[in-house]
């Protein structure tokens, strides 16, 4: 052993680790004290009994494989850039290899899951080529085309990815400068980047890894303009990994966040394909360059739904492991003159509850909503007649869920943070990390801002249709009454109590939508449309959110109603969920989002003084009311210490000696750092500076 | 010329930088149209003619040198920890030699400023040592001390740190476990960490840089415990850098923010210090072990009161770069059917402006509040009585100010991410670092929800005097007229315009408070006061707040008027702010204020529907108004782009082309990836994966 580890070795052994265990007693204690059964509201989670013993397996395969998870000492949050893309890469190598090999359609999906709460750039990564390239060709390639490019997908002879964004263009796709022109004698297209802004940017796997993009371009055809279509170009060659000629790929570089994916940025410079890479389900050209459009621009809209809609898992994924670590750490924690557990404090517990809360509504209506959307989110394969009908209704819900919900999401990950004080500052404590992956969610996919206006026009222009005597369909049904709904002037609640049940929370809701939808349409369709629509943009945002937000507390209460009626049937209680449970996170759910929105109805005289206090003072009182459950409710997510990461998160409560030795065995512990000679010696000794 | 080299050369030239130029003349533009002179105004935000011209000769010193800033092609922002901590010592040792040489104050305070506002880990790295280990000497150390340390601080021939929290214990100082224990045989306290979560936390230059500590310890004698108080406590040898005997200190490691400065974590194993450690300007132990007490423990209040106003400059230096970088994005940046400068829309102007406002806000206060405080900041030369008399409400003032503030200033820096959509995402455009350098502060020197709960007992026990017939004073001292101010039960405005006068936004938030307070008198006073409060914690802290941000514009009306007189007289305009504009801004901010926190007044009645949604319509439309003016407004901060770092912040406007330029030149930029043969190409290449 050399002198400098000899060294190392003695100052490690200095280090004091032993105190009082309170941590471990007190959260044995609050599970000891929950109100329902844990194990049993895990399996229900999980999604039964199977479902469960696939994830434990999952979990046990992938937790000591150095190829999968980063094994101790080293440690995930310390991967520079370059280590972390080849990992990442590594692991999709080896999971590649994995998913091959297992038939059981749990067990894959159990293996893919715990490999996606491991790490968001594996997942982000994979999930380019496997969901958005995949799912490009399946909305819009031709039977044809997907015969010739899904079964390259499934085995990763080609890895694909999106490149619909450019340096200069975002969310007006329309606007979009890449070209791809038709060169009619030689029967290809021409791919052209015109320009700087023109760069495709943000592309995930385009850096290094793709061999394939799929690319939004506008398509010219005998110098005419027959606007944004989706092509198929080739990036890197299969074999070396070189560019391919014409085109010219490159990273984006340092990110805040998932830094093991290599976004890139494309120029196209010329590079040719044949007719037959235009995507052609709903467009096609001839040899002659006779261009046929699609039945309706709208089909455009349907890009990015299942991508909008997927934001269910990662909101799961990323809060709830940001919940569980705020959750834990708030009842090991204690302060203040009586040594209370900072879970204690209303100011603590009030601020993590609703983001609890929330993964249970995500978890029992994303089943309704993928269900909804199921023909849109697998194969494409639904009729053109029937997917027209409903595009817009399936736009205006995920567009507003994928804003509202990350939105949220961030306000929730803050909260973490700040619950965790200045332990959240540490990389080792995961919460930093999950914030800066969380970054991307609320601009990438469509701005959130943007997003929420275009609910907000739906909304409007489903109550422009109601009035003129059509009838709205869908998530916004209800406009259909707006005439009873308008007809009351105040709220007839005054037993406080009732503001426990969701129900009446969702009725005050959907008055406050057309209420406000009312008041949008008085500035946008009795004046000059577009300029009221701008001096109105934020109204119409915030409308949309609640307009979100109360379709998915509809949903969560139909959701419990089925569930509550199925379990009735069940043979077995052990994966059951506890419906009590489930009925107060409804009406804690109902209350924050009332609470939140409630001053649309306070500012209407809707709702009395009395009334807005009586719902503050309900919804600090149902969250304190689930504080002793806070442990079982983030326990039953069956989140294992290895995959959320954080020393002060751990599930026996035993914080504070393992953070210590996390940060021990870090790089450069301990010093004189090597600059000590040339920065800090010619200050500080006195010979050299007397 | 090597052929990988040659390759990338190749690469490099391939690369499309032209385009339309559009963002040039759109930046261009807004400047001739900006409504007042943004020269004098630089000069005036500055501090005058002088001090503008210091600080250019303090960014032309430094902007070229290596060891001060990094030069391209290299980038700040792809330092690893490693290399931003031997870089950011560099600066110091730098600087110290540089601030030697500078005779005159002005242009001392401008090198100073200009090294601050370019980077976070030098700032505070420096901070910790001149402001809290100085600060602490200053305000608890008796003269005989300030004559034996001040010097060797001020030639940095020790480097000082300041260890008050613990791993367990922060916020509740009082529950602080590390131990002085006086031996009284040798005449010396033995300082010990007596468990894990005794280990001193987070401690800025204890792991590598600082000579010395102030500890902060429970002081045993003869087995007494005579409560908290700081000792000088060495921690590395100032000759070789080693530990000294007896402590222990490592590296906290990753963390999300000023990765370049050194925090550590510090145990004390028995380390002895001379008695003569003990900071003995309020307390004392004579040779035999006698005690004598402070005259108040409100002393101790005051530790982090200069830290809390500190955040002022803070404030300035990160929201102002994200603001600035976020207004000129705004104004750059096109898109939309009819290719608008994004910051047109009302949904993205109105998310940044009150930001803005609050930097000219904090600019104009900052100087009224640190004249109060000024014998606390500097060299704590107030006389005791005067002290103890004024600790109260400059703790108040400070905390709220801190706590509230900062949270602001998370909300600020979050809109900018947002405002800038993806390419904030990207870590070459600075506001993802300053999110992270940020954070902290919202956590450190006190946790915000703590200190808000802090002022708002503050504020209840000054009500409860002055029910009792004794009066309040300070930045309470309106809460004498309480009983005019509850006489009036509704808000008389009834012209629109009167909300444009921030004297009449002040007198509703007055209103606010004292009748917030006495909601809170009802429920903590009248019942069981420690439960009551409990109870009530949320709204006490958001009541805390409305206090903070009516007390920063009262001052600022104040600091206005003054102004305005002081500029009657002055001789010439070249440096004189624009007063109509920084009139505008106070609208903007009491609109601002009074929009947020409105709800108290519409649910008391207070304030009509339709006073309320005037309220929300003029705060929408000042934002509006200033639109034109955005680029003027941050243009006046005089922040240069090699300070900000963010090519989508460029003063010129030519954005694309450097910031591609920036990925290009980044490490790994080109593929193939070194771990392609490894992992992409057995599953890409048809021989192997057929």
């Amino acid at each position: 052993m050399s002198s400098a580890s000899q060294r190392l070795e003695s100052l490690k052994n200095q280090v004091l680790y032993s105190g009082p265990a309170t941590g471990k007693e007190d959260i044995a204690r609050e599970r000891a004290n929950t109100s329902f059964d844990i194990e049993a509201m895990k399996r229900f989670w999980a999604g039964g009994q199977e479902s469960y013993d696939a994830m434990q397996k999952a979990y046990a395969m992938i937790k000591d494989d150095p190829e999968l998870i980063v094994q101790a000492p080293r440690n995930f949050h310390e991967l520079s850039r370059e280590e972390h893309r080849e990992f990442t890469m590594g692991q999709i190598f080896k999971s590649v290899q994995l998913f091959q090999d297992i038939k059981d359609p749990k067990m894959l999906e159990a293996l893919r899951m715990a490999l996606i709460q491991y790490s968001e750039s594996f997942s982000m990564r994979f999930y380019v080529h496997e969901f958005l390239f995949k799912g490009a060709l399946n909305m819009f390639g031709t039977e044809e085309q997907k015969e010739e490019w899904l079964p390259k997908i499934a085995k990763c002879q080609v890895f694909g990815c999106f490149a619909m964004t450019e340096l200069g263009h975002s969310s007006f796709l329309r606007g979009l400068e890449t070209r791809a022109t038709f060169d009619v004698e030689r029967d290809e297209f021409v791919i052209e980047s015109p320009s700087v802004t023109a760069t495709k940017w943000w592309i995930g796997m385009a850096a290094h890894t793709a061999t394939h993009t799929v690319a939004l371009c506008q398509t010219y055809i005998h110098g005419k303009n027959h606007g944004i279509n989706w092509f198929i170009v080739p990036l890197h060659d299969r074999v070396d990994g070189e560019l391919v000629p014409g085109v010219i790929t490159g990273d984006i570089g340092a990110k805040y966040g998932r830094s093991g994916l290599d976004n890139g940025w494309i120029q196209f410079k010329g590079v040719r394909v044949p007719r037959g890479n235009l995507l052609g389900k709903w467009v096609s050209v001839t040899r002659d360059g006779t261009f046929n459009p699609a039945p309706n621009p709208a089909v455009m809209y349907g890009t990015l739904i299942p991508e909008r809609l997927s934001v269910t898992t990662g909101c799961q994924i990323m809060m709830g492991q940001a919940l569980l670590i705020a959750a834990r750490y708030g009842v090991v924690r204690r302060q203040g003159a009586k040594n209370q557990q900072i879970m204690d404090y209303q100011s603590h517990c009030v601020n993590l509850m609703p983001g609890i809360a929330f993964q249970y509504v995500l978890r029992l209506t994303e089943r309704v909503l993928q269900a909804q959307f199921q023909n849109l989110t697998s194969d494409g394969k639904m009729d053109p007649k029937t997917y027209l009908e409903n595009v817009g209704d399936m736009h205006a819900v995920s567009a507003s869920f994928k804003a509202a919900s990350t939105w949220f999401g961030s306000e929730v990950l803050e909260n973490c943070r700040r619950a965790c004080g200045g332990h959240a500052y540490s990389a080792y404590n995961s919460i930093g990390a999950i914030i800066q992956d969380w970054g991307v969610v609320t601009t990438g996919a469509g701005d959130n801002v943007v997003l929420l206006q275009q609910t907000g026009k739906y909304l409007l222009y489903g109550f422009k249709e109601v009035i003129e005597g059509r009838s709205a369909r869908g998530s916004i049904e209800y406009l259909n009454q707006y005439q009873e709904w308008l007809a009351q002037d105040s709220c007839k609640v005054d037993d406080e109590r009732d503001w426990l049940q969701p129900s009446i929370a969702a009725d005050v809701l959907t008055w406050i939508i057309i209420k406000q939808v009312c008041r949008s349409l008085d500035k946008t369709f009795r004046t000059n449309y577009q300029e009221a629509f701008n001096d109105n943009m934020l109204h119409i945002v915030r409308v949309a959110e609640v307009q979100c937000f109360t379709h998915l507390l509809k949903t969560y209460i139909t959701a419990i109603d089925d569930l509550e009626k199925e379990q009735s049937n069940a043979t077995n209680n052990t994966d059951l969920a506890d419906i009590p449970t489930l009925k107060k996170l409804a009406s804690l759910w109902g209350l924050h989002v009332l609470f939140k929105y409630m001053d649309f109805a306070t500012m209407e005289g809707y709702l009395t003084a009395t009334q807005a206090r009586s719902i503050q003072h309900l919804y600090y009182k149902t969250c304190m009311d689930l504080r002793k459950d806070v442990i079982g409710l983030t326990d039953s997510w069956g989140i294992p210490d290895f995959i959320h990461k954080a020393p002060i998160g751990r599930y026996d409560g035993d914080i504070y000696p393992d953070y210590l030795k996390t940060l021990v065995n870090a790089p450069g512990c301990f010093g004189p750092p090597p600059y000590h000679s040339k920065y800090i010696k010619p200050l500080t000794d006195p010979s050299l500076n007397p």
